[in-house]
């Protein structure tokens, strides 16, 4: 059998983006026998291989996006950042639209950097909501499986979003998306949206008028679901279990116990899209850029994770 | 110096808090010189220190509230066990009022039992917001502290709640309460309440039109203020730090991490009443009940902050 191929975009080239991606190449826990692309500036890879005194070039092909940008901010966002990382993530995009790569992961890159390039998305997830209307974004881990009912929205938005028929909708659909995956034994546990879930409704309607009757006509379905359980408690209460798989409400809801509980290890991962995309939990690490310091693990875990589901497409 | 004296009370007779309360005074960790007094019924404690084996009723006095009540279900709600975990809270409360005690230490009551028992109110925070509507609900930790803004209310209501002048409000009254406490040099860190604290307007508005107004004004006003902050870092990016003092904008928003985070030795610490008044973070603990298996941490850990605090109170 051939290797499959995987594309890595780069990320902002001014932050850990080029760092974690040499350094993920590079180590002994990645996947062999798939072959490995790189999306972004040849030029960048090689300074950075320079830097950190790591030779991955041999081996990994590099597809540079049409545009002959080479000057870039390390450390802090600018234009040529934008415009390198926008390109390069679009680039894998139609790569990976094409056939040509089964699974993209996303090093991070920097929302302001797109701003000042004229890209005005939020990241990742919002570029390709806007391709792909019904993605969901979710985020992986040993620890923790949380899928965001809604994410980037202010808070009062996601609220007017909890109707019974939309979560109906949204829980079939991530129920067939991880069947596709070959995921078949997961229990979805549904987070409530008020303090104590509402307190049988002293607390808050919600639960009573939407998410409870949307539960229980998605058991009637035979989705395997079960809730509402108290926000404050769920996490604690199913965290290292196996097959579950927690739905949040609204953004902070799901990333403040994620981020606690699996920040270096945590992966993004987008459900719903003709192609497998991952990307590490953190941001862009301007701080920490250019200093070799940069952590690798949960680009190396967002790798793992593409690798996994890429075979069973196969299959 | 005579010693002073601190009230505890019982909690639901049929949950875990007569077993904590009895773990938590015969303990070397809880502070000498000081004069406890449990607020229940002395059948219970005499049965739980059967149980377990252990004699603190030689040297701790027992006040039993005027009911005569002696049936109470272990493991499940009853309006029996709401009735005396009502009273005795109750009684404490009198006590406090009247100056002699100086703190008040509420082991974990049911509301269930409280419902059956006709005492409409959703815990000792709520019950007291009735009788002093101005105190705060806070969180205490060595990993961790966080005020709340807003509590126990509907998501929908916290989002209404979120005005400059409320928040101004509380943010003066937060800090003079601490003052009072003896605690001067405390940085007040507050959470935005949408998604990556607003992004600048994209993702909503209460931080520009509210929460930075009200932060601003407050630093004016010699307060120590900062943020808003995005709510799904600031809990990682704070924890462990002395002196800071997270400010949540709601219920899930505050004990989402902390429950994470100081679960074991939480304690539940009400600023703002007459006299002190602290808990633990846990609840009633049915599931567990007279087995002997309940950990004392955290009413051991509200034992030590209510004597702590009652000492400055005297100098």
């Amino acid at each position: 059998m051939n290797p499959f191929k995987i594309g890595l975009t780069i990320g902002d080239p001014g932050g850990i983006g080029p760092e974690i991606i040499i350094k993920a190449l590079s180590s002994k826990e990645i996947p062999k026998n798939v072959q490995y692309i790189i999306f972004g500036s040849s030029q960048v890879i090689k300074e950075e291989e320079e830097r950190l005194k790591i030779n991955i070039t041999e081996k990994i092909s590099i597809i540079e996006p049409e545009s002959n940008i080479n000057d870039f901010s390390i450390g802090k966002p600018s234009k040529n950042n934008g415009q390198l990382s926008f390109l390069s993530f679009k680039t894998g995009i139609e790569e990976a639209m094409k056939g040509n790569i089964r699974a993209l992961v996303t090093a991070p890159v920097s929302k302001e950097s797109w701003f000042l390039a004229n890209y005005n998305y939020l990241g990742h997830t919002d570029y390709l909501s806007k391709l792909f209307p019904d993605i969901i974004m979710s985020f992986w881990s040993k620890n923790l499986k949380i899928a965001l009912f809604t994410h980037h929205m202010p808070l009062k938005k996601s609220l007017q979003f909890i109707k019974k028929n939309k979560l109906i909708s949204f829980l079939n659909f991530l129920n067939e998306k991880l069947k596709k995956l070959g995921l078949k034994n997961y229990e979805f546990l549904i987070c409530g949206l008020n303090p104590h879930a509402g307190e049988n409704g002293l607390l808050g309607e919600e639960e009573k008028k939407e998410i409870i009757p949307a539960i229980k006509e998605c058991q009637e379905m035979g989705v395997n679901v079960r809730g509402p359980f108290s926000p404050d408690t769920i996490f604690l209460k199913f965290k290292d279990q196996k097959n579950k798989f927690i739905v949040a409400m609204y953004h902070d809801q799901a990333l403040i116990p994620f981020k606690l509980i699996s920040f270096e290890q945590g992966v993004n991962f987008t459900l719903g899209l003709p192609f497998i995309r991952t990307s590490p939990a953190h941001g862009v690490g301007f701080d920490i850029a250019g200093k070799g310091i940069a952590n690798p693990s949960s680009i190396i875990e967002a790798i793992k994770l593409a690798c996994q589901f890429s075979k069973k497409i196969v299959s």
